[in-house]
């Protein structure tokens, strides 16, 4: 056979530039080079103890057998109840799906909703997988740039100025990756007004939810039943290897979305499942806000380090653990920016262009979730390299 | 918005008629009916201990964060080293990808392989989720109907005879899921040959590798490098609910898996891994062999009962846990007929419509995932059940 021929489907996903940076960095840790790492999307912290103790538990009796496709039912009933508790929202837990992380959940949504030829409407700068698993569907992902005007998020009037006639629906996050910033109540209010306007479908991905550093986020639901939300215990429970999320679905969409659990994955991770039952424990929740507290203090750090050596931040982030820096002061290409940051200064970043297509090239991703002591060398580290380098030839 | 719409897509993903089954079983048990299980397509052993040590042992350490999209090298490492100790062949670790199930390694390869309006030959019966997964992008299965004459296997012929201009390729299942059937070295070689002849692929599911009861059974890498072998640690090594699993791609496609493990689930789950680390410890085999031999002592009591009872079982199976028993002397309605022996009989089965097209009305699928003790008395309850019922009223 030997055809040797892979998709067109999946030339359209594009690699992932931070992963140059990553291999790069790792051959220089093995001839003894001691790399800080900013480019890491995954807290430093491991899993809360509650949560270990629980799963470990759960493998003592040794049944690690299949849940139905939505998941345990006790762990979707203690998701409800942390949106009345946090959200003052009322979710049936027949809406909940849990699901292989957020990734999974995003899957499941865009294949109930999406068919060949679709659009959808996304944020640029965003999450690099968005735009690809849209595009693994047939469809295509409509970047729509935002810029620091609005926060850098999408708003109603982007929604209804790039609505044509394929677009289907419109995905938002919130608090965003790479730019840490946030929809408002209002704004979010009218991005749902816009959507239904065109009747559209919302998508929000609220997996930073709960890392977010002053007023806390709004969650779609809190303004319409009528959206399919995205969340995880990844990232402010810390559970990034357990591989388990969940998806909120409209009640029109609970069948579809059985249907695509049961073929796509059977269910989640069972021990996972378990082991989550604990994350929304007290014992667990003081840990995490702790971690959060430690977040925002790293954030702080950060963002003023930056901003003293020239790096341009026009929003605060205000959640999550990035912070989106324009570095054409220094550069007119991030890229080769980073790979010299790395190379000269023994910092790792992700540049710009695996956030889209919107002037990446002037743009790196920090991300906080490493040490304090990290951060402070890798801002000693950052003003050095910078001290070093000629000034910039040409502007653009 | 409330467009109340799902894709079309998912409407091309049929549901299993088996929960019907599970559902209307649970109902009668909650009203203490006690139901012999054999609808389930899940041993019922639990993992073993040399794994859920291995598991805490990893908890212990607490660092459950994300691995390589390609999954843990050491596990990688031993998956290419049970491929030459069990057959002979050498794989390099740098073609395994540790997946999210099967289910994961299958979309995995689909995405790498289809795109929309392909066509992928398939046996009828087979497993049901192979063909809403080949639907989900945009592709079809075209079922082909296999028979006992066949071993309820695709041939070279019917792949020769199958193939038409939107045909890429083929996908095989040894042993067969609902039959038990295999693939021969012979016929295996065949059909790659046929393959081979049309420039198409090979996918080859063998997941019940290990639940072999005779010769062991052939893998496709024994004939060829050219295929997309599809494994997992669910069946033979008793991880279901852990999902994972493992798929094994041709050079040419190890960029395009990488890039969709990324995407589609960052990576496996981590504690999964470190888990199956343990899975080919000489400890594990010991276990997971003398679970096999009580696999192969419970089809001989399952077939032998069934068709002293006047099922018909034209091919023995020769692995996995399943028989597909035609019934068609007692009803030419298997899916009524599994309802009826459910509600009066208690016994729970999986109607031949969840594997396809091809005559399902005269087939049920006999699960031996339950206790020695359950299938016989499962057997006495299908006697007792046969013996109430009136003779057939006409036969098609």
């Amino acid at each position: 056979m030997n055809i040797g021929k892979v998709s067109k489907r999946v030339e359209s996903v594009s690699p992932f530039y931070v992963m140059d940076i990553m291999a790069r960095a790792k051959k220089l840790e093995e001839v003894g080079q001691e790399i800080i790492h900013m480019e890491v999307g995954e807290p430093d912290f491991s899993t809360p103890q509650p949560i270990l103790e629980a799963a470990k538990n759960f493998l003592d009796i040794g049944n690690v057998r299949y849940t139905t496709a939505q998941g345990l039912p006790a762990l979707r009933d203690k998701i409800a109840e942390h949106y009345l508790q946090e959200y003052s929202v009322i979710v049936q837990s027949e809406r909940i799906f849990i699901t292989p992380g957020a990734s999974g959940a995003l899957t499941v949504a865009l294949a109930a909703l999406l068919d060949a030829g679709d659009e959808v409407l996304t944020a640029d700068p965003g999450y690099p997988c968005n735009s690809n698993l849209i595009r693994l569907f047939g469809a295509d992902a409509k970047a729509v740039k935002v810029s620091d005007v609005d926060d850098f998020q999408l708003t109603a009037e982007h929604i209804s100025q790039s609505w044509g006639g394929a677009t289907r629906g419109v995905m938002i996050a919130s608090p965003s990756n790479p730019t840490g910033t946030m929809v408002g109540r209002a704004q979010l209010n009218d991005i749902v007004t816009a959507v239904h306007e065109q009747k559209g479908f919302l998508i929000s991905d609220e997996i930073y939810h709960g890392l977010v550093y002053k007023n806390r986020a709004v969650s779609a639901l809190e303004i319409t039943d009528d959206v399919f939300v995205l969340n995880s215990f990844s990232k402010f429970f810390g559970m990034t290897g357990w591989r388990i999320g969940w998806l909120i679905v409209p009640d029109y969409a609970v069948s579809a979305a059985t249907r695509l659990m049961q073929n796509l994955y059977i269910s989640a991770p069972t021990h996972s499942q378990h082991a989550a039952l604990a994350a929304f424990n007290g014992a667990t929740r003081d840990i995490l806000h702790q971690r959060r507290d430690e977040f925002e203090r790293r954030r702080d750090v950060l963002y003023n380090g930056l901003k003293a050596l020239g790096f341009v931040i026009t929003n605060k982030p205000q959640g999550a653990f990035y912070i989106y820096a324009d570095c054409s002061a220094f550069t007119d290409n991030s890229y080769t920016f980073a790979l010299e940051l790395l190379e000269k200064g023994g910092v790792a970043t992700t540049p710009g262009k695996d956030f889209g297509v919107s002037q990446p090239e002037k743009y790196l991703r920090f991300a906080y979730t490493t040490t304090m002591e990290s951060i402070e060398l890798g801002l000693q580290r950052i003003k050095l390299f910078l001290q070093s380098r000629k000034p910039v030839d040409s502007k653009r």
